[in-house]
C-alpha cells in the first residue's frame, strides 16, 4: 500500500485506524490475508494534539505539519474528520494528490461527500472509497466480524474501488449499499434515532437528579442502579456508551444527515399518539398496540431468543 | 413453609416461582441456606390452562379448582396476577386464610394493593410481604443476585415481615424502599418509561416496513441488521425482549402506576425540546446540550466502562 496518511488522527476512529495500519505494517496481530500489505510510512495529521502517539517511537510515524506536503508523499489517504473538513481539504488540496493514490472516508452521513469524490474521481487518476465502518472505536483492531458499508462512487472505476476495497480489510463484513440516499435514510434510523432517544435519556436523568420529587436520595443513579433490573440497566449502559463518542459526531448525525430529522419525527408521532391513550387509560387500545406490535416483530425476529441472548449477557 | 399456593400460576412469573419452591421442595439445586425450609403442597390456580404443569407426575403438585378451598390448606399464598384481580381475591376469600399464614404478592406498582394488605394484616392473623422481584422470568432460580424490592407493609409486624422475607428468599439481593409511593415514581423511571420508549421503537421498525421510503427492501428487519452495527444491535434486542412480557404487565405500568404519565412527560418535553433545536440547526445548542449532559453524567458513571461492557457483550 505504500505511505498512509490519516488526517483526523486524534479523534477516537482515527486512533482506531492508527493501529489497524500499524498492526498490518508490523504484522504484530494474527490478521489473515494481509502478508501481501506492506505499509511505509504513516503520517498523522490533527489539529489537536495526537495523545497516543508520543508511545510509539518509530521514525515511520510522523506527526505531520503540513497536510499538502504529507499528501505529496502518501498512497493511502484516510479522512476521520467532519465532512465538512473532508470538503476543504479536499478542495485546497485536489492538486497534491498522487497519481494513482487511494482516497478513503468514513464519515457517517454520505450524500454530500459522495458527490465531491465522485468529482475528484472522475477529474483526476485516483481511487475513492465511500465507506463507513458500523462499529465504534472500542472494536477489535483483528475481529474479523467487523462491519463496514460501502458505496460505489465512480462507476467507471468500480472494479478497482472493489479491489482495493477488498484488499485493504481483506476480514471484514463487507457490506454494499447502493447509494448515498439509501445508505443515509438507513443510517437515520440504525443510528441518528438511537443516539437521539439515548440522549434524551441521559439529559433526563441528569434533569430528574435536580427535580423536586426525587429529593428524598441524595445519589439518585446510584439508587436506580441499586433497585432497577435489566431493562434500566441495558438502556443505560446504551445511554452512557453513546456519550463516549466525539461531539462531532452526533452533529454530523442530527444536522448534516437530513433524513434524521424525517425519521425521528416518525418516531415521535407514535410516541404522541400512544402517550395521548395512556392519559386516556384507553385499556382496550393499549392491550391491541402492545399484541399487534409482538405479532408483527415475531415475523421477522425470534423475540424469545432476543431475550434470551440479553439475560445471558445481564447473568454473566 | 408447609404448604404453597400460586394464583396466577399460568403467567411467566407464576411459573418462576413454582419452579423456585419445586427446587426448595426437593432440593434439587444448590441453593445455600434453604436446608431449614421445608415445602408440603405446591397448589396451582390459574384461568388459563397451566402447560407447563403435566410434566411433573407429583401428587404433592395440585392443579386447584377452587380458590377458597386451596387458601384455607395453605401456608403461603403468592399473588402472580394483575393488581385488580388480587384484590377481588382478597376481598371475597379474606375468611379462608389460615392463621399465621403468609400471603405475598409481587405486582410491578403498589400504592392501591399497600393499603389493601396493610388492612389484611392489621385485622387478621397473617402476615403480609409487598415485594417486586427485579427480575424477569428468565432468570435462573439458583443464581443469588436476583433483586427483590419490598416494602413493609404492618409496623407492628415488621420484624416478622423481615425474618419471612429473609428466610423464604435468603441468597437473594433484597432491597427496602421505605414506602409504596416512592416505588412507584422510581419504577415509572426504572420500567414504566424503558417499555413505553421500546414499545414505541418497535411500532415504529413495523410501521416503516410498510412505508413509501423503504420499500426497497423486501425485508427491512433483516436489512437492518445486517448494516447496523453496536447501538442498533442493543436498542432492537432490548425492543424485542420486553415484548415477551404478559400484556398485562404493560397495563399494569402504564396505567395503573400513576406515576408514569408523569414521567413519560417528562422525558416527552425534553425529546421535544431537542427535536425542535435539530429542527433549527442549532449547532451551538447540540454542541453544549451533548457536552454538559456527559459531563452531568461523568459525575456518578464512569461511561468508558460503560462502553467497554457493552463491547464485551458484542464481541462475545
Amino acid at each position: 500500500m505504500g505511505n498512509i496518511f490519516i488526517i483526523g488522527a486524534a479523534g477516537k476512529m482515527g486512533k482506531w485506524f492508527f493501529e489497524y495500519f500499524y498492526n498490518i505494517k508490523y504484522k504484530s496481530n494474527s490478521i489473515e490475508n494481509i502478508n501481501d500489505l506492506s505499509v511505509g510510512k504513516i503520517f498523522l495529521y490533527d489539529i489537536k494534539e495526537i495523545e497516543y502517539s508520543s508511545s510509539y517511537k518509530d521514525v515511520d510515524i510522523i506527526i505531520a505539519n503540513s497536510i499538502s506536503e504529507s499528501i505529496k508523499l502518501s498512497d493511502v489517504v484516510i479522512f476521520c474528520t467532519p465532512v465538512n473538513e473532508i470538503i476543504n481539504i479536499i478542495n485546497t488540496n485536489a492538486d497534491f494528490f498522487r497519481s494513482r493514490s487511494i482516497l478513503i472516508e468514513i464519515s457517517s452521513v454520505k450524500s454530500t461527500i459522495h458527490r465531491i469524490l465522485s468529482d475528484i474521481s472522475t477529474d483526476r487518476d485516483i481511487v475513492t472509497l465511500c465507506i463507513h465502518p458500523m462499529f465504534g472505536p472500542g472494536a477489535s483492531t483483528v475481529i474479523s466480524t467487523n462491519k463496514i458499508i460501502s458505496i460505489p462512487v465512480n462507476k467507471n472505476k468500480s472494479k478497482l474501488e472493489k479491489d482495493i476495497f477488498n484488499k485493504i480489510f481483506p476480514n471484514f463484513n463487507k457490506i454494499l449499499i447502493e447509494n448515498p440516499e439509501k445508505h443515509d435514510l438507513a443510517i437515520s434510523v440504525v443510528i441518528s434515532l438511537i443516539y437521539f432517544i439515548n440522549l434524551v435519556f441521559s439529559k433526563f436523568l441528569v434533569e430528574l437528579s435536580d427535580s423536586k420529587e426525587f429529593k428524598f436520595e441524595d445519589n439518585l443513579m446510584e439508587f436506580f442502579k441499586k433497585i432497577s433490573g435489566s431493562t434500566f440497566k441495558i438502556q443505560s449502559l446504551l445511554s452512557e456508551s453513546i456519550l463516549t463518542d466525539d461531539v462531532s459526531l452526533f452533529l454530523t448525525l442530527f444536522i448534516n444527515n437530513d433524513k434524521s430529522i424525517i425519521t425521528i419525527k416518525k418516531y415521535h408521532q407514535l410516541f404522541n399518539n400512544l402517550l395521548d391513550k395512556i392519559e386516556k387509560k384507553d385499556q382496550e387500545f393499549i392491550k391491541k398496540y402492545v399484541l399487534s406490535t409482538r405479532n408483527d416483530i415475531k415475523k421477522d425476529i425470534d423475540i424469545n431468543r432476543s431475550y434470551e441472548m440479553l439475560y445471558k449477557f445481564l447473568n454473566s
